[in-house]
Order: structure tokens, then C-alpha cells, then sequence
């Protein structure tokens, strides 16, 4: 089948999961973690011949840790589809409901978007949670993993497919994309995909949303802040920074750069200094933090950039606004932390920091959809647009406006004996 | 100024505007529409000047009319804008709160989007009320309007943007960008504007969207249905496609296509024939239309042509099912209806239509912002993220996630003794 012909198919698959209930939808996980537990020996046989070949073709060692997909991996993604069945359906929910007229009732009620776009790097068990959070919110979906989980990918999507049709979803709801020429037919599909996920570097996420009109969901850059306010309580103060840094530095919500308030400058910057050398973090510093610790100075393209290694910027600052003001300069809109122990200045930070995730008082890594409690995720977002953050299954849906009426017509409420609307809100759900 | 300059002075107003409480915003309003008032001799003559200049071009009649904004205009833009204070803040509203573990608490508050551009047509009211929209939500504004209204458009703007600074808006808060060499400037200003919002023909918003990467909302056609269901109460249904077509053809929410269920065709299509033709409505039919009623035949081409005239395609369908597909196929997922006198048929139809409104039992025409008791609106989306639907405040805000602890820390949550998250659901409202 050609691409056009997957997501014609995928298309009107998604128009009908709309209307799906929840029970069909959580039958087709339970369906799923179950035909994935009992095709194990398969899946593992098909991700070692995944293995072999980028091995011979010299993989990277980290990525091919990203391919592996074992039965410990296995039974983490039925794990988490088991959970996935908890949350609560995102699709049918009644978000207002207002008396327009007597008689004349509107409903503005969550739907599923339609058909999402999914490229995603390596890894199967994204393949896995991305097409189950696309089933559970109703869309369908195209999915374009990486050349080298070839056979894992193909293997994993049948099996999904076949045991979601199984429970009830329409045949042709999840399709497979394979060669990079797909991806660049995909781009160009937008009379059936209302959403592009992209998840890869930076790069990858820029070069998509260039060449498509199609809206995309993804995020740029993990520059994020960690700022130390005036009279910081210093021990809290460098926990959080070295936790930000160094808990997991190849992620997006890594802390980059260090803001340090003048005030507590000349007491922090030393012990910082000691914590984050035991790490192994090499420093760079703006000249007065030079001044005060024997470090290697900062350049302007310090600020702008995003490490995902063991390096840390540092700045001091004047005030709270010269920090706000830097991370709105050069920050990526990702996750800026406060630490203060003036709760009115950190409510001062994030009304003025321009980003999807602030925080008062704790490190940068908990932005995280799990953290949040989310359940899965589908990527952090740094859009401004639609969802913001860790996006889970509300950022697959949208809503409809539905409205109920006895025969009301648009005349009856114009001109000089107009009927008034009595634009009531009402407390009752959409059915 | 440049138009780099002026978007780069809006952006950081817009920043500020984030935090503004809701009593500046509205005194903002207040101010503006007093300004309106007392400058109204001055707007008038700048408007005449507009007026002038555009008839001597040739402006169409119907354009010279929209480009008109007299004193009675003036008087009504001002209403709108104190009924627009009435409005509750869209900025600042806590959206979820949850207990992450004892002591770290997590919000997601509602937030201005940042940096609006706004494309709009000659009417000079469009830009006083998207003006106050962006202002009321806490967002920055670039405004293009058309060449015609030139003169008007610069004063509005002065007036507005005067009036917003004495009540302590920042300076810059709203930008004019006059040339047609501003609008393909704005459209590579992704550094600075959040959001474009054209408002105009399809080619125009499609030539947009062509050309961007910034986010756009906006809506492509309004090609919107009426379906009557069998057994549907005829006086009904005549009345709500005489409604729906002529009430005002010119618009998104008019009807183009009605669809009609082969049980009650042979009773339905005189009649409807009889009341269209009385109000001047040409009639292209189905061969099966035409095999009942004396009408022209359609073409393929009639079930994708938004008329916007007196002008309506009928087809007959042998179920509600085979509607619903019509409606997928050629529909621009804006608004459809179905007449029918089975509330759980009317479910199904708006469980399968994949349009921003369906409506039953009423005319496409309650479409719109007013009537959905919005307030005001800034149009009609027919994106399928972000806001759909007619959009009002709730549109041109996003949502920021906020985190605030006592010094916690992700190292603490990971491992053998990781502590556990509690994510229990609050009840409270951040700050």
C-alpha cells in the first residue's frame, strides 16, 4: 500500500474511534498487553536481528541500549498499558454546557484531533506507548520509527493493530512508515493528519516543522534555569542545582545555566564550585563569577546553549528582573526554577517567566509526565499553542461544540422584536 | 521604526503583560472606550478621509460600507468594549492542582500566549475589539489592516495603544504594521509572535499558512450542511434550511449543501423548493433531486463550492450514515446540522461529523462567538488544535505549569528506595 492509501484508510478509521467507548477502547489495551506478552519470544527474536545488523553497521553503543527491547522491556510496556487503562477516558467529557434559549442547549464536549502523525526515534517501547495513547484518546495514527528497529517496528505494529481490531478498532487505525522518503510524503498529507508529533533532536524538530503545514507538537531546546534568589537557604540552594545538573544530564529538563543573585554570590558560588567538581561538571563563568571562583569564562554562546553534558554556565545577577529578563533572553521556554525562600518572589518569577514549566523551591528534572502524574507522555512540549509541558492524553484531544435545539432559528433572534439569549450556564453533561 | 523593532518592543510588553492584574486590564478598557468617545469627531474624519480616497479608487460598494465607522459605530464599539469588562479574566485561572508528595504542589494555571499577530480585513471595528481581546487576555498585538482604512486604522491605533499606557499597560503593548511588505516580514518573525490570526478570504489564510511556521489560526472554508433525517418534522426542517441558507448568505455559517434521507424526499423537496425559490434561492439537485424536483443538476464541483450566494446544492441519501460520509467527504469541518426527531440518531451524527459545531435540531447560523455567549471573538477556527469553534478570550490564553516545593529533589524519587509520588488531586487555587 502507498502512503496515500495508509492514511486515506487511517483516516476514516480515526473518524470512527470517535465514537467509540471507553470499554472497547480499554478492551483493545487489555488485548494488546496480552498479545504482546504472548508474542515475546518473537518480538525479542526480531529486536536481535535489529541488533545484529546495527551492530555490524556499527551503531553507537547508547543507541543500540535505546534498540534493545527485552522481555524486561516488554513487560514495563504491558505494565504501563495495564495502567493506562486506569486513567480516565480524555474522549466525551462535557467541558461547558449553557442554556443558549429555553430550549436551546450547548455542549462544548472533548473529541479525539483525528489522525497524529508519530516520528519517533529508536527506541520500541516508544513506539508501543505513543500508539496506545493515540488509541485511548480515540485518533488514529502513522507511525515512523528509525530504519535501524526495522523489524522490532514492524513486528510491534502488526501486533497492535491486529489486537486493537480484535476489541472493536476499525481496521487501518495504526499504519507503519518505513523509508525517509515516507516521511517527506507523510509532510505533505495534510488533508489527513491534523497533528505532527516529532520526537528527535532539535535539528529534527525544526527541519519538520519547515516543511509541513501541518500543526506540530514538539519542542526546540532544554535550556533551563536554575536561579538562586536573595537569602536562598545555600544547602537547599545546592541540592537542587546539583540535582538539576547532574541526576540525568543527557535530558531536555537539565539544567544549563546557573542565575545567581549578587547578595548570595560571594557565599554560594565556592561550595557550588566543590559540589559540582565531586560530580565532575566543568564550570564556565561570567566575568564576576570569575572574580570570585577560579573558573573558565562564559561566552554570550554559553548562554544560548544547550550542553546535555557534564558543563554548567554561571551568571550573577542584580536582581530577580535581570534574571527573569536573561531567561527570557536566552532561555528555550522549557523549565526555569526559582529557589527563594519569598513566596511573593517566586510567584513575581513565574508570572514573568515566559515558560511552560516554573518552579519554586525544587529541581528542574521533575518536569516529566510521570512526575506529574500524567500517567504516559507524548512528549514535553514547548509550543504555545494547543499544550504546554509534559503532554499526556488531554494533548491529544480537542472539542466540538455541540448544540441541542427544538427547531430555534437565527431570525427569531434578530431585528427590532429580537428573542433574547439567555446564556444560562448549566450544570449537566453532553448525551 | 522597523517591523523587527516594533515586534521586539511588543514582545517584551507582552512579557509584562503576563502579570497584570485583571483591575489594570479592565481600567485599560475603560480608558480606551472613554478615549474612543471623546476622540470621536477626529475618528470620523480620519474614516471620511478613508471613505474619500477608497471611492475615488472604485472601492466596491459592499467594502465602502464595511470601511465605514461613524459615530453609531463608534457608540457600539464602545458598548462592546464595557460589556467586554464584564468578562471574567481568562488570565490566572488555576485549571488543575495536585499534591506531587507532601509538600510539593503542582498547578496549571492559565497564561496570555504572549505575542498575537493579528491580519484583519477593512473593518475599522475588527481592530478596536481583537485589540481589546489581546489586552483583556494579557497578550501583545501586531495589527495589519487593509490599505483602504489606512487613516482610521492609524488613529484606532494611536488612541488605543495612548489609553492602554495611562492605565499602566506597557508601552509598545500594540504595534500597526501598515504595508503589504509588513505582512511577509511578520510571517518570518517566529522569534517574537506566538500566534497569527488572518482574517480574510480562504486563498488569503491559505497563502498564510503556506508561509509560516509560526502557529495560525484561522479557518479555510465554511461549506456547512443541513441533513434531514427521516422521520424529521418537515415545518422543521423547512424552516430551518430557509434559515440556515438565506438568513445571511454571505457568511461561514450559511448552508450550502442540504442533505435529505430518501424516506421523507418525495414529501420534502416541493416544499423546501417552493420556500427557497420564494426567497430567491437557485437550486442545483442530485440525479435523484432531479428525478423529484424541477432543478438543475449538480456537479461534483457543487459539494466543494462554498457559494456564499443565494445559490444550494441538495442531495439525497439512503442513510444517516451515507450523510455523514457526504459530510466528511466535501464538508470543511466547520458547521453541520441534522434535523431529526431521535435525540440518540442526533448523538450518532454528532459522534461521527468531524466538524468544530454540529448542531440538532437548530440552524447553522447560531454559529458565532455572541450567540455562543463567548463576548466577543476574535473568529472561527477550524483548526483542530488549540480552539475551535468560534473562539473568544479562551483562545488567546495557554497554560503554564507551576511547582512549588520545600527543596525537593528528583535523586530522592529514583532507585530502590525511591520515595513514592502521592498525586493526589487538590482543591485549591494557586498563589
Amino acid at each position: 500500500m502507498d502512503i496515500q492509501t495508509i492514511a486515506a484508510q487511517a483516516k476514516t478509521a480515526a473518524i470512527a474511534m470517535a465514537g467509540l467507548g471507553t470499554d472497547i477502547k480499554n478492551q483493545a489495551l487489555a488485548e494488546i498487553a496480552a498479545a504482546l506478552e504472548s508474542r515475546q519470544a518473537d518480538i525479542v527474536a526480531a529486536n536481535q536481528s535489529d541488533l545484529d545488523r546495527s551492530e555490524k553497521e556499527n551503531l553507537a553503543p547508547p543507541l543500540l541500549k535505546r534498540l534493545k527491547f527485552d522481555a524486561v522491556k516488554i513487560d514495563e510496556a504491558c505494565a504501563g498499558l495495564r495502567s493506562m487503562i486506569q486513567l480516565p477516558d480524555p474522549v466525551g467529557r462535557t467541558l461547558d454546557a449553557m442554556e443558549v434559549d429555553d430550549g436551546l442547549e450547548l455542549f462544548r464536549v472533548s473529541c479525539p484531533i483525528g489522525l497524529i502523525g508519530v516520528i519517533f526515534e529508536s527506541r520500541p517501547d516508544a513506539l508501543v506507548q505513543i500508539a496506545c495513547l493515540c488509541l485511548k484518546s480515540g485518533n488514529g495514527v502513522l507511525l515512523k520509527g528509525g530504519r535501524e528497529a526495522m523489524a522490532t517496528n514492524r513486528l510491534l505494529a502488526d501486533i497492535i493493530h491486529r489486537a486493537g481490531i480484535a476489541a472493536g478498532i476499525p481496521d487501518g487505525w495504526l499504519g507503519l512508515l518505513e523509508t525517509r522518503d515516507d516521511v517527506a510524503d507523510m509532510l505533505q498529507l495534510d488533508e489527513f493528519i491534523d497533528l505532527i508529533i516529532p520526537r528527535g533532536s532539535n535539528a529534527f524538530v525544526k527541519h519538520i516543522m519547515d516543511n509541513t503545514t501541518i500543526p506540530v507538537m514538539g519542542h526546540a531546546d532544554g535550556i533551563c534555569h536554575v536561579y538562586i534568589d536573595r537569602g536562598a537557604d545555600l544547602d537547599m540552594a545546592e541540592r537542587i542545582v546539583v540535582d538539576s545538573k547532574t541526576q540525568y544530564v543527557a535530558v531536555c529538563n537539565a539544567a544549563e545555566t546557573l542565575l545567581v543573585h549578587r547578595a548570595v554570590a560571594e557565599a554560594f558560588l565556592p561550595r557550588i564550585k566543590t559540589a559540582l567538581e565531586k560530580k565532575g561538571v566543568e564550570i564556565r563563568g561570567c566575568h564576576r563569577t570569575v572574580g570570585i571562583i577560579d573558573v573558565m569564562p562564559a561566552s554570550e554562546e554559553d548562554w544560548r546553549t544547550e550542553y546535555l553534558d557534564y558543563i554548567l554556565s554561571i551568571r550573577v545577577v542584580d536582581s530577580l528582573v535581570a534574571a527573569v529578563d536573561h531567561i527570557n533572553a536566552f532561555g528555550s521556554g522549557h523549565t526555569d526554577v526559582i529557589v527563594s525562600p519569598d513566596r511573593q518572589r517566586g510567584i513575581r518569577f513565574m508570572n514573568t517567566v515566559d515558560s511552560a514549566d516554573v518552579f519554586l523551591n525544587c529541581s528542574s528534572r521533575f518536569c516529566d509526565g510521570f512526575r506529574f502524574g500524567l500517567g504516559a507522555e507524548v512528549g514535553i512540549s514547548t509550543n504555545k499553542t494547543h499544550a504546554r509541558g509534559p503532554v499526556g492524553l488531554e494533548g491529544l484531544v480537542i472539542y466540538q461544540w455541540r448544540m441541542i435545539g427544538h427547531g430555534q432559528i437565527v431570525a427569531d433572534y434578530t431585528g427590532p422584536e429580537a428573542r433574547r439569549f439567555t446564556h444560562r450556564k448549566l450544570d449537566k453533561s453532553f448525551g
